[in-house]
């Protein structure tokens, strides 16, 4: 856990959110800035930056997001329908939060290209 | 390998890609529609349908995806200017070909919403 991080804060629950999923390796919650009628953001518990950041030792961790996204686009109602998964990195990405998120966006018609 | 995907003929080589990254679990093209001035996708050899395929059996395969998009977009230069991934899954995200990729764009400035 960092120090002043965010989203490390919310993953232990220190700063409310809006939780729809949490295991002992990541927590899912709704973005308080929702671009789609479900927008939710996928985190590991470990504060790992982002996607600069990424080390083979987590290739489980980092599977595990990808596998947990797909679980909550389910629980949502979004697997037939579709879904869009985004991971930002950098200034150009226009990413927020140094810490790595995937975001899951659906129950709208997504367009191309992605931003 | 599925018989006609062509992200599978892609891996093996039958179809010609512009290459930027192979081993053994995934292969790295050039998206022959670009919409950014770097724009790859990161598949798996194994052909997974999609997100909504994904099995816990597949997290090392699936965080090998993530680390290897990380390692590409460094290679194109993207580290500190940034980058976007995308994957899409089914009709609300114009997903086009029914194999697992991941997208890479970067080069420009990506804007929010991602679609």
């Amino acid at each position: 856990m960092a120090a002043d991080c965010i989203f490390c804060k919310i993953a232990t629950g220190e700063i409310p959110s809006e939780m729809v999923h949490e295991d002992e390796r990541c927590v899912v919650f709704r973005d308080i800035n929702p671009q789609a009628p479900t927008h939710l953001l996928v985190i590991p518990r470990a504060h790992i930056v982002g996607m600069a950041h990424l080390d083979a030792a987590d290739l489980e961790l980092l599977g595990h997001l990808l596998v947990v996204a797909g679980e909550v686009a389910e629980a949502e109602g979004l697997a037939e329908s579709g879904y869009r998964t985004v991971i930002n990195w950098g200034p150009d990405s226009g990413m927020e939060v140094p810490h790595l998120h995937l975001h899951v966006l659906g129950g709208r018609r997504m367009t191309w290209p992605p931003g």
